[in-house]
């Protein structure tokens, strides 16, 4: 992909004399920003541009192109797309916008588009977006005039969809002097999509921090492993959060589940920092660009009391300590206060200080406590102060790399002198305590979660050969595997079932009361009834063998025509309801679910999500994390629940998952969890829809 | 209050000739905003400053003066407050800090200015603030330099408790092309406070909208009254959250509320603008000086597709309706696109469009469509762009009050040029689509509580007298009243209860039982035995009349020394268990609060709260709002509970907590709801330890 952003040359195909004609603003950027490389110049018609000619067709000049770039109406571009393909031209950027995102006919063109690049082996960025730019080079494609001044070179490159989106964060990120390496606009990313760009950005020397704006994440499971084998920290701003999440709805669990939840759980997992506007995108980067925050023990200091407080409040809002100062060390602070009507305390009220240098004398004893991991520094200033403020926030700089500590500068003063210094110093400064310590908790947080070298799922030996084997037949059979089926596989990887029996007329089901010990729950089995209780299909309790036939006729009757039989299951002790689950996300593939049963899970929708496979440390944060998960502790001097057993059998979950792909979804529930054990009393498996290929 | 802010005369206290003199910038101030009323100035040492006389008593001068600006040490404050009684002036707004914001010595001190202060019948203003700004008159007496520049007159009024959070507000909102009227850095708050300043601001002509920064309530109560005899918008910033609330422990449901609930709460109900930090603030204070937003039917129009679909996200995430175009329109609107390659939906990409008088000949379009609301209009300009996009913001200012309907302009540009316009021109601007949003959610909710009239709470006939006696009964025998007379009270309340007898040998419990149909629960009567199950003292479900005797025993010995009789009640059939209480909040006065019952309440400590006296409606939405209330209204196929009941019980339980001030908190629990029906099965009543003076 060096090609696609380093061209020795590159063709624009699109342009013409015409002053609105649109292509002729890429040819002017390229220059604005002295691209090195030949450019050719590609019309409809003859003419000269900027001193160059403009040719009609490929074949009227003998060079070889590295990158075409296509700016024409996009019935046209088959047509071009072949001519490119013959002049060997393997990287074309298409700007041209009506394609799927517009119509029926255009999606129809699009493929066309997409057969003619494999055809030529011509990877393609676009269409529907607004190229590239990289400021190393000086290859800069957008259709829309950029000027060199903003924009500096620099270790950010950005991946976005939307043109506007990939503007206004270059914009931002260069106001804020951040500079950028490269950017892509990705369009509808009919080709080369973030996970190719993603992948070279991570080798990319230039680039240390890589920024997304995706509207969708079509591989996800791609994106987390992209993200997971790199060392450069990831910030992904992700759109479209409102469109009705497409459910797979055949599973009582799956259902519980939006895709959000899905997204939010799989960004945390790979570490991806996740924003939610331009604001927070560019703290996020902004931070990212100090110290690394590495524990949450802050000081903040102000230059009012008043701040200091709203400070506090938000550092507690994220988690934050508030490192106490010595008696000793207050003392000390305390020497230099003018009026001594401030305490020295943390958070520190620097309010009766008017000289800046014993700011930073303060500053730096506390950068000197080993203990403190961050601080939040607000400094305020308007009038004859503004000037020497811009030499603080150089010493505040220098202070921050010397003692590898992140200082959190929150400025307040007026918005052009705020613009001003933005742009032109070197150190990333917030608006005001609440970003900044969002901004630091993101810091913390990913810090946090990159030192946690991630666990390796234990693996369990189970019984692979015969879960195969129940799930064909149960496949021929064409059907999913309701009971007992399911049982068995659960078994087959150690998850621990009721036990059962399943027999198929009156007398079985004495000599089964027999083994088994009363009471029994019986339930049946019959492939048109899938939801069992609703259908009057299951009888609970039954303790005397002079009910048991009365009972049979009952289920009998409920299963209908397609009635096959009666699982007997030994009645487990009361306990504490949850569900086990799984399902397979098109987008992030096998994710394992936990939440509470009964009239838990239908009002208070509470259900905790990972993307499979888990480690032991992800199988009991999804316990914990459900609120109602305080029962399981032993709520109301009631004894603790078995939560290693649910632990335990969470991983085996995830482990048949992983192991076998043709299993689109599980739903145990209820598992009813006790002080010693917890035991799957109902099962169902769904089969695969989609193939495990679609999430490589 | 008039003299205090348009004095016609006022001295300045602690000034000297030395350039460190903090005193002589309150002069400056003065000289700067050109204030034309006549100043004094009074120091330790005769002397002369900017021309002026500095005196050394206030006897050496003759003139009345209506205001005194006292900046001096601490110790130095009686003496002088003693010698402004001597010369009749009744105002002194007082700077110095050092008081009981600072040690136990400073309070003492404190305590002594006011005495001094109440005997002269002198009126204060902080002290440890830094004074009053009135643009309108100059009378700007803070002791940091302040430029007339950046300040110009307007229609927000800021309160504040920190010297350092209202110059911010000063400075953000004059960046923002946001006048000031008056502002009051109100200190400790010794004397005069919120409620003082706010009652005055509330009939100044020259204040249209308040803006308070408080760090606590003291008199929530008389905010919200305050806040409901206005029509001026009220916009709080409530910091010190975080402060670990003081929570009235003694009964079970008023510890589920913490303080910051409280506020929260009660803001809403007398619809205060509640912010968090200082841009939503400024966003807050931005929005209201748009035409009001009138319901939730929204148009988003972009500069960029992508931004359109932030834009879509925040608007669904702040509840608003994206109201659809007609096929009609669609096509007008598409007549105007270049390229025709995007659709015309809502959110409109304006992206095609370069010519400006377009973007205002749609928006204007829109505004014409009357079922929309209101409208967010992103903007985006860089380079030559810049200065038409000016003059596209006047016509949009121009369109939205012409139409009056808001139209919440968001401009992406260079920040030199944000800060620029933002104060150049008069009318909002915000920086990204979630901040405009947000502030429009603002304006909607605000219009939307302002025009539900505030429905009066529902008056009950009751029997007040019984009530009385039965409390001062409790009184006299220094317990609270628990058992039988909450019960006794309740009833007086018309709030059902289960039916009971009172006993206290086996005798009496025999013929209990005969009365009474079994099944029936034993509960202990016994003061010492606050938490009756705990300790054995309730024993439920007993059915034979042989068991009587037995389970009477047991009881009285759970009722240790001071058992006084056993409470029989008739068994309730089962139901939902809900919690009704009620409480007496140090600053809001009475509240009343509902929760679920059993293992609800512990695990998912989920309660709503309001301030009493409630309407009907707010007794709905309290018991709504609560997640697991969709159990009421009939979970899994089961039949609605009786909401109807519970509103009813809440409604009286407010009543009841307005009657009876003496009493500090009622905890009805459990109350078991059914089909028909709501039943108190315990409740307990706690007298005040507060008195209602303080709520005041």
């Amino acid at each position: 992909m060096d090609q696609l952003f380093y061209p020795k040359s590159a063709v624009v195909i699109g342009v013409s004399e015409s002053p609105d004609n649109l292509a002729r603003t890429i040819v002017e950027n390229l220059l604005e920003f002295q691209y090195q490389g030949k450019i050719h110049l590609l019309g409809k018609e003859e003419g000269t541009l900027f001193g160059r000619k403009i040719y009609t067709s490929l074949d009227d000049f003998n060079d070889k192109v590295d990158v075409a770039v296509i700016l024409t109406p996009a019935p046209t571009v088959p047509g071009l797309l072949e001519a490119c393909g013959k002049k060997k031209i393997r990287w074309v950027i298409l700007e041209t916008g009506g394609f799927s995102e517009y119509s029926k006919e255009g999606a129809q063109l699009e493929k066309e588009v997409l057969g003619v690049a494999r055809k030529w082996r011509i990877r393609l960025v676009g269409p529907n977006g607004i190229g590239i730019v990289n400021t190393e080079n000086g290859f800069v494609v957008p259709f829309v005039g950029m000027k060199r001044g903003p924009a500096r070179e620099g270790k950010v490159s950005i991946l976005a969809q939307s043109g506007g989106v990939s503007f206004t964060y270059f914009n931002l990120l260069s106001s804020a002097h951040v500079g950028i390496s490269k950017m892509v606009s990705m369009g509808n990313k009919l080709d080369l999509d973030e996970i190719d760009y993603l992948r070279y950005l991570a080798r990319d020397p230039q680039t240390e921090i890589i920024g997304l704006y995706l509207e969708s994440i079509g591989k996800g499971r791609a994106l987390m492993e992209a993200a997971q084998t790199t060392s450069k920290p990831i910030v992904l701003h992700k759109a479209n959060i409102g469109e009705s999440s497409r459910q797979i709805a055949k599973l009582h669990t799956a259902a519980l589940a939006n895709d959000d939840q899905i997204v939010e759980t799989a960004l945390k997992q790979a570490n991806i920092i996740r924003t939610k506007d331009f604001r927070s995108f560019v703290n996020a980067v902004n931070v990212l660009s100090l110290p690394a925050m590495k524990g949450d023990r802050l000081v903040v200091l102000s230059r009012s009391g008043g701040i200091a407080i709203m400070a506090a409040d938000s550092a507690e809002t994220h988690g934050f300590r508030l490192h106490p100062f010595t008696d000793e060390f207050q003392k000390q602070i305390h020497s230099y206060f003018r009026a001594k009507v401030i305490r020295p305390t943390n958070p520190l009220d620097l309010g009766d200080l008017f000289d800046f240098d014993l700011h930073i004398k303060i500053l730096e004893k506390v950068l000197q406590i080993e203990a403190v991991d961050g601080i939040l520094f607000q400094h305020g200033a308007i009038g004859e102060e503004m000037e020497p403020s811009r030499k603080l926030i150089l010493t505040v700089k220098e202070l921050s790399f010397r003692y590898q500590k992140p200082i959190a500068l929150c400025y307040l003063t007026e918005e052009e002198e705020l613009a001003f210094v933005k742009r032109t110093i070197d150190y990333p400064i917030f608006a005001e305590p609440s970003d900044a310590l969002s901004a630091l908790a993101i810091s913390r947080d990913h810090t946090f979660r990159k030192n946690l070298a991630r666990k390796k799922p234990p693996f369990h030996r189970v019984n692979r050969t015969k879960v195969r084997h129940l799930l064909r037949k149960a496949e021929i059979e064409k059907r999913d595997p309701l009971l007992p089926e399911a049982f068995e596989v659960l078994r087959a990887y150690g998850i621990p079932v009721a036990g059962y029996e399943l027999i198929h007329d009156k007398k079985e089901l004495v000599s089964a009361f027999q083994k088994m010990g009363k009471p029994v729950a019986l339930k049946v089995i019959s492939p048109e009834v899938s939801h069992k209780s609703d259908r009057g299909g299951v009888l609970l309790d039954i303790g005397d063998p002079s009910e048991a036939g009365k009972a049979f006729e009952k289920i009998k009757k409920a299963g209908g025509k397609t009635f096959s039989g009666v699982l007997v299951q030994k009645m487990i002790p009361e306990g504490m309801e949850v569900i086990l689950g799984a399902k397979r996300d098109p987008s992030f593939g096998p994710v394992v679910l936990f939440g509470f049963g009964g009239i838990y899970v239908e009002i208070l929708k509470e259900s905790s999500i990972r993307v499979a496979p888990i480690n032991r440390l992800e199988a009991e944060e999804m316990i914990l994390e459900v609120k109602a998960s305080a029962i399981l502790k032993g709520a109301r001097g009631k004894n603790p629940l078995d939560i290693k057993a649910l632990v335990e059998s969470l991983l085996r979950l995830s482990q048949l998952m992983i192991d076998f792909p043709e299993i689109e979804g599980i739903d145990i529930n209820p598992v009813i969890v006790q002080e010693k054990g917890a035991v799957a009393v109902d099962a169902r498996i769904a089969f695969a829809k989609v193939r495990e290929s679609k999430f490589q």
